[in-house]
């Protein structure tokens, strides 16, 4: 099934746990959308409610999708087709759900979360329904985002006590893995 | 073994195949050091020739290990220990090989490159000799790195022909790869 991925500003954490609107940046858009592109994802939703950061990254796709930078680089161009910016996560789900399927859900991640399922059991999910593997900018998602009933996916383990991957590592590691699980299972893609 | 993580500015091709010095970035500092701590990875080289670059690097590496920066984000400057900054791969090479054994190699990356030995085999390679994980910044190492013999990994293969990751996402996935075969495999750590 179709998998897509939201990018969420707002509600998030911060480091002391208060729930803020982090400000969205120019690296995430290319980072996220070139993973996503490389791993046959087909949606990149940058969640903010703030009008103004959604006109900064209209700019910055109109630059790279259609100006100068389309020109300079098209591979750029290819990846940053992907993003849509929304104001709310319902919104992305939505949107996602018209394009895929009504059964769509979010698959929440979180680095301090206890209650995911497994890879192996998200790739399985991914058979039954598209996704919507969400992550959190800032500290990550905030506590509301959980209250929904939606699937989480494990945190990533790596080794020893040091949790603190950059939000593009971990969506480049959850693809992969999702992916080649997906491969490795022999699972038809649509 | 104890495997390190090397990012070369120089010598780095651009996308026109001309062997050009990529400029040092901060996020790449920031988020190949968070990715290589998570992952137990003993040393971080940053690679460039340009001395004005060098002290670019180190004055970040000050704030962020001893100035304001390391009381604002502990964890930050915890990842940041692990980074050096050095002239060349060889000089690289010379450290890790000091830090770990005369055994050590590095074990080079191209995303073009058809001529790699797989995840399963580097993981096996590791249980044999400390590694240099060696990526290239720009459109990748340039073709005279991969003329001393030392072992090559295979390029990362997403879904489809799209196959323009960030070195961020792609040294993320490499060694999330390369410590799961290892744990898959039992495979004991020093």
């Amino acid at each position: 099934m179709p998998l897509a991925v939201a990018l969420v500003h707002h509600p998030v954490t911060d480091r002391n746990g208060d729930v803020i609107t982090s400000a969205v940046t120019n690296l995430d858009l290319h980072d996220l959308a070139r993973t996503a592109m490389t791993y046959g994802v087909d949606g990149y939703y940058v969640v903010t409610p703030v009008e103004e950061q959604q006109r900064l990254v209209q700019r910055l796709l109109d630059h790279w999708r259609q100006g100068h930078g389309a020109h300079y680089n098209p591979d750029r161009a290819r990846a940053l087709q992907l993003v849509e910016v929304v104001d709310t996560l319902d919104a992305a789900l939505g949107k996602w759900r018209q394009r895929s399927s009504d059964s769509a859900v979010p698959l929440l991640t979180g680095a301090g979360r206890e209650d995911g399922i497994g890879f192996p059991a998200a790739t399985s999910l991914l058979r039954e329904k598209p996704l919507l593997l969400t992550l959190g900018t800032g500290s990550g998602l905030a506590d509301e985002i959980f209250g929904h009933g939606w699937p989480v996916l494990e945190p990533i383990a790596g080794v020893g006590d040091y949790n603190h991957l950059p939000v593009r590592a971990a969506a480049a590691i959850m693809l992969d893995r999702i992916r080649t699980c997906e491969a490795a299972s022999g699972a038809a893609r649509d």
